[in-house]
């Protein structure tokens, strides 16, 4: 992509209403821009990295063998009355008459519609376990929207659901989200916690919390630091081994967040070497709640002993949107984001700092040309100085720059720049085909 | 996929409130389900049809050289009241209030959102034209939803928005969407007919719809027949050609829809035997505005010459989510649907006609790893009896069968059904990869 026919609206200013680093630099980079409070729209470079989440995110859904459906924004407000959640839900709930008067809401979650949906379909225990998922944009109206898209008001969520027989299955494909959860985390580059938490207004008393920890987290969080290590051999888990016996070693260490957290129990347990306080973003929330919507509304199956009986379910969030905001919060430095390469809108920042000089541009042309054809390249051929070039570049966070000056042309030599390192090299262009598929490994 | 495991649930009867052919069929493949009038819930079949369909606008977008944005469904109402359609657009505009009051509204399209986006961030004309568009749900509150798909409330759309210095150049954007529209139907396998439009509540005075030849469609149309000639080359014309002699080609033909119709006009200007009239589906809406929203908004550039202006603006929008009922209105039997290649959900449909034999079911297995690996494949492994297995291959629309029977394991031969043509073949096992890859060619 040659940045002079891209979208990408770069703030010199730092906007004043920004609290925290992540929404700072998303304003700053052209990311996103505020429509009103609590809601953005992501301009070209945010959305980018926006889908590369949600494609990972998918992804981890698909092979953990769990079928993608798309539920709409907008629900029916009698399906809340049935699971009686209607009035609890409060002020958080974003209400609507249409146009004949009929009560209408915009989802904050779908367990009511994934239930109306499963009851509609599913009559036999035969076709258990079902497990579905759909990623689409939700809407809590916050009373404090704050933190750019870390608690914005319409947020994109990966929302899943599971229905199973009984309580012994259901929390097989508890365990099965869990694992899958930490797999995903682990490809997006963050460390999560699973922690022990409050099941709030999905109800249910078995739930976990993945939280990643950051200094401008909203959640206190408290664990035994071994559980750090425990996740290093997330990806060599197969779904087809005992998935329990994993999910146990994460639930052998100490781990909470705010309500859960006991203090007596915490000192009991761990060492105090062992303790860690900190702050954390929850990332991903898991709750299992047994038939606490299947029964109200009727969603049952029929046992193979021909008795009808009320399905086990649970629902599995991961906040799609929140995931920018808190990459960033973990990958930055005083000059703007560092994305880790999985996310990165672009790999590799193509840098002209003479595109007055014919024979330098001549060069930047050819290699725009040459390494666009493998890998995603924004090749920075704006008429602006190399100041304003260099500061842009570093701030949008590409990880694998490429420098391209007079040496370009008098001495055939380019620089590299790695962004998170910010070593630099000198780089044949004879050579830089090679140089940058060994980036790769 | 195998369909054990897939949530595919297909109806027996045809529900009773459809009145158009793909809205039976959707609702009886298990495509979609309806969650209030004129709101969709879609299904894993349904969702790999629209996805498929949604990249194809997408990637013909990207090719046109138009940056992809997501600006959010929740828009707030100022913007509407500045620029003067808040009253305007009447009860189908769904309107909202927050929390705290505040006045907003789900988008029923995104004029006033960009050119707010454009007016903070683009200053000079050096950073004209500029072409963005975005892929998202929006809701309009049709007095009566019906047709499914193709006049629902909640639906996902293609909007563009193109900004030009001058009313020449916005021309050049607007035929560069009328191309890509083009190419983009041909894509889906789909003979679109551009034709001169009213523009209703977006404004302006250059429009056309794109419209498909449909007996359901809700659309009269008028046209030269000879205009259906003229889009075979479509795929052939680059951007970086004169487009607006390829437009004008189509524009010399005679073709309007509903309120532009001019009996006199069309007699004179087309000889009775060209004289074609039909019902036809709108699938795409182009506009030219000029500065309707720029200069009541204050979208202004500096010029070269140091003055300020309004920048001239078009929008261009592909209904997505209607676009699977319009194919499927084009492409069905009274069997099914008939997947073109492109948007099918599987290319194959692998039938295990025999699933209590040992022998035939493991040769069935063998032939799902096999090809799944290179193709898209639903196999059918469930253990109901042939004739429901025919009929919902048939139904579900899948273009190529593999229909493995007794014969599978006796003689090495399995069937091959094209699902539009009805022809069968028997393969021998040993040929059948073989086969499989010529029906690419």
């Amino acid at each position: 992509m040659k940045l002079s026919s891209y979208f990408l609206p770069v703030l010199k200013e730092t906007p004043s209403d920004a609290e925290i680093i992540s929404h700072k630099y998303m304003l700053r980079s052209g990311m996103i821009k505020q429509s009103s409070s609590g809601i953005y729209s992501w301009l070209p470079l945010g959305l980018k990295v926006l889908k590369k989440i949600e494609n990972i995110v998918r992804e981890e859904q698909d092979i953990a063998g769990v079928n993608e459906i798309l539920m709409p924004t907008i629900q029916p407000a009698d399906l809340w009355k049935e699971s009686e959640r209607y009035e609890d839900y409060g002020k958080e709930m974003l209400r609507i008459n249409d146009r004949q008067n009929r009560e209408m809401l915009y989802g904050p979650t779908n367990e009511e519609q994934i239930t109306d949906i499963f009851r509609s379909s599913i009559k036999s225990y035969k076709e258990l376990p079902q497990l579905l998922y759909h990623i689409q944009w939700k809407f809590r109206d916050e009373l404090r929207p704050r933190f750019g898209v870390m608690r914005g008001r319409e947020f994109l969520m990966k929302d899943a659901y599971s229905f199973d027989i009984d309580s012994i299955s259901s929390e097989e494909s508890y365990n099965r989200f869990f694992i899958c959860y930490l797999k995903t985390f682990e490809r997006l580059g963050l460390k999560a916690i699973p922690m022990a938490a409050d099941t709030g207004p999905i109800g249910g008393d078995l739930s976990h919390e993945f939280i990643i920890i950051s200094q401008t987290g909203e959640s206190d969080i408290y664990f035994d630091e071994r559980i750090l290590k425990e996740g290093d051999q997330i990806n060599k888990i197969d779904y087809s081994e005992d998935l329990a016996s994993h999910v146990n070693k994460f639930k052998s260490y100490y781990s909470a967040s705010d309500d859960k957290f006991n203090r007596e129990k915490f000192d009991e347990i761990v060492d105090r070497k062992y303790q860690m306080h900190s702050k954390g973003i929850e990332v991903g929330h898991i709750f299992n709640f047994g038939t606490k919507y299947s029964k109200i509304m009727k969603a049952n199956v029929l046992d193979s002993d021909g008795v009808e009986k009320s399905v086990h379910m649970g629902s599995y969030g991961i906040g799609i949107s929140r995931l920018v905001g808190a990459i960033i919060e973990s990958s930055h430095d005083e000059n703007g984001i560092i994305w880790p390469e999985v996310v990165a809108p672009f790999k590799i920042g193509l840098v002209n700092l003479k595109p007055k000089d014919e024979k330098v541009t001549k060069v930047a042309n050819e290699l725009y040309l040459l390494l666009n054809k493998n890998y995603e390249v924004l090749y920075d051929d704006k008429k602006d100085n190399p100041g304003v070039k260099f500061s842009r570049i570093d701030l949008i966070g590409i990880p694998h720059q490429i420098i391209i000056g007079s040496k370009a042309s008098s001495e055939n030599v380019v620089e590299y720049k790695n962004r998170k390192t910010s070593a630099t090299e000198l780089i044949k262009i004879s050579n830089l085909s090679n140089f940058i598929d060994k980036l790769n490994t």
